[in-house]
């Protein structure tokens, strides 16, 4: 017997620019959606049948038309509105909507110009389901680096070692990071994911790393301590190498000045943090 | 109470060209290693005690080192080597080796000289634990298109919805698909691979299709049907819109000739198919 | 005194695919297409006068409502066709027509069916003047290696030099190529095309290379010698080093079989090789 | 009679990362280089000679060699000291030196910790010959939008043009511009390129578009104006168009609110401002 198992469908990388042109000066919103949708539609794959198939060209529409009144404030609250719309349907028993949202900075004091910020983006996922709701937020292609207080020594060594240890080196990653809202913790998603970032950059830069999962740990354990509306944190970082140059074959001392920097191969450490089950 | 939840770390993107030069003719393998390691971690993180962190950098010695005398055969072959090598040390757990092949072809007869078939790539995930070993085998990017043979009718209509039914579209995806082989059922894995490709291409040249799902399942069906050492088999898909281009303001009609290809937004369809518990 | 110099605009990306259902099979065309005007524009910059302007969204329009008519050849015939078009507004003095082709391969003896072959695009630049029309054709991201033949030896050794010579070192490149029609000597555009390609497939595993630039000539010289219509062709080859994995301090000896394949840094040879003005 | 025409080699994308730890603060550089030669370089061509060929290898050891003493200023002193180099041998007639600098910012007052600016990277070319020096130095990537004072009205309409006339569109682009020095005028390179791109956002701002030529033509002549150091400027500027979603058949207004942003196709409108000869 042959049957259908996990599966998911819907619209990826809608493309979304609102420009909110009530005040003095405007603002641009600029997301990137995907809408994903589960329930009872096995039939439309074992039986071609596509009676309960809301269709992905039905999804992008509703996405641009609920755009007007319900894209005014933080994305998680967009994504809840259309997760909303699509439970509307009997037949879907979760939606889950994924935004990814990108920062346009007014240049100057101009009240219609601007430059995208591409240092990093804002995101979220709102996994709306009959019985609960799940709200994550993240960060995503944050490029960050610690030019001092970044180790990696007591490590073991095998016959494959050749690795020397370091008590300074170069830690630079760009940072996947999410975090989930402890249920009804969070309202205010702006103000959260403005600390939750703050958390992270500041705790980044203080403390002294002997290694990426290490620094998974401290800064993941901020966040919970000091923002009571996460649950867990998750992070997936690379460890983007940086070589120091050896110069001494041309007479040159090199004391961690020129670095070759890579991407092939990286590190990839991934963990969540998270209050313990008695905590 | 503060924990480490979920966690692993390891190599990303281990770039790897191997040239057997045995025979009258050279082979070349060309592949992409991800050493991916779960196991008693944890003080790494909240110690940030490296005693039982193996270096990723060791782990990538180990992929070159290990390459001359493994890497005779399967790239699943070559990554249960590898899984099994990391396995040796006790606190891991779980050694996960992803594989990513692309095939080098010689050009007309001659044994050292190769063109790089872009196509599409094979994949293979073994995961080697203490009590079970898994092996997923699979192909990515591979761009299929059906020109006749596919319709999407029959789906809801509410207030968002503009999309026309067709009876005959273009069907248009990028593949990534994999497998699982049942525990012990496969082990010429290159047969084995070279059978479900063919399997899933003859399918999608030959059936009737009335969605990307049907498609899936169809696919699926036929791969589980055909290949009795494949346990299940999940895909993604995304739909690649060919739209058919408007030409009647200019004059011209265009039945089904002329239509703009599409990459966002686009669909995306993603389903397990597998043999029922009561199979 | 401020003046508008070089200057040119247009539409680029228009993605555009034709199935052509005549025959018993259908046969996919799938082109990316860039239109590129030079003419009497200045005064749409310095005077913001966008008299003489033909829109790019017209420009697009327009490659969608001839490809009924006119792309039923090679996409030179068709580049010529779009070029003769803009020709016909007297502001315009050259149009160059930009064309990517990637081909769709029939799975199978299926007539509507196709994978796509990603290992390679053909390409063609036509520029079409009041006076000349330019006809160059070409190859985009042939990925080709060998594993022999290929030496690099006997260059100048200063006090930055570390690279060892060698006589036997894997060549691998991702081969950009392209070339100018003599006038009027080339019309079967396909078959033109496909001899070239030929021929630098067949002298590329053919010769024995002391550098990429010897390559270059080796290979430019061939097809000039045997292609007559040819009047000059260019390459831009990237020299993706596949460097020898010292496992030395493994005990275990690596004779030019495992080694690392990189994209940074990356040499970058280019030349033009042509007929002499007295040849 | 086939001969070697233009023709240059070198070694692209050097990744570079220079730490200068010598204040209170540590500061950052991070650069990719591209180092290309010309010179007399034929008869590495026809007679596959090395003798004179300066390996790439050589190249990228000698950015790392060279980027102690004299990465301590802006790119364009460091490509004028590479390219000083290399015409420190007698076959080599111009190198140009190609560097792109992406800025990292501290944190907060860190010393030692940092987020690397996404938004843009400053670029500079650097061709040192014999006889004369050219210096260019540009942005790239930079994305900017207007969401108001931009039009695209009075453009000619033919049988392919459907598109309407607007006097007030989104304007948004990914600035690629770069400009040359006058001989001899500059000398602080930093300052200059500040200088220029402040001109740039601001005049991008303030200005009211006609088109994207006559933005070109506003900003480059504003830049000439305010910068007498410039002698010319050339952009590469796509139209990333942003469409007005048609909501009315879902009975709501759009007033340019809600769009839909899009790659593919674009505009591309490429100039060059310059100082008349007789300016």
């Amino acid at each position: 017997m042959i049957e259908v198992g996990q599966n998911s469908y819907g619209k990826s990388a809608i493309r979304l620019v609102k420009v909110d042109r009530d005040g003095d000066a405007h603002r641009v919103r600029d997301l990137t959606i995907d809408i994903a949708l589960v329930g009872d539609f096995a039939a439309s794959y074992s039986a071609g049948d596509n009676t309960g198939v809301i269709a992905t060209d039905t999804m992008k529409n509703t996405a641009y038309a609920l755009a007007g009144e319900h894209l005014t404030g933080a994305i998680e609250d967009f994504g809840l509105a259309l997760g909303r719309h699509f439970l509307g349907e009997p037949q879907v028993d979760r939606a889950t909507i994924s935004i990814r949202e990108v920062a346009w900075q007014p240049i100057g004091s101009s009240p219609d110009a601007f430059t995208r910020d591409g240092s990093s983006a804002r995101t979220a996922r709102v996994a709306v389901g009959r019985d609960e709701i799940v709200i994550r937020a993240g960060i995503a292609g944050l490029a960050v680096m610690k030019t001092a207080n970044s180790a990696f020594a007591g490590f073991p060594r095998d016959r494959f070692t050749t690795l020397q240890e370091t008590d300074d080196r170069i830690m630079a990653t760009a940072v996947t990071a999410d975090w989930r809202y402890a249920d009804g913790a969070a309202r205010d998603f702006d103000n959260c994911y403005a600390g939750v970032r703050t958390t992270f950059l500041s705790v980044f830069a203080d403390h002294h790393s002997e290694s990426v999962q290490h620094s998974i740990w401290v800064i993941g354990q901020a966040i919970l301590e000091r923002h009571p509306e996460v649950a867990e944190v998750s992070m997936s970082l690379p460890n983007l190498h940086h070589w120091t140059v050896d110069l001494s074959p041309f007479g040159i001392e090199n004391d961690r000045q020129v670095y070759v920097s890579t991407t092939e191969p990286h590190g990839l450490i991934e963990a969540t943090i998270r209050r313990s089950d008695l905590g």
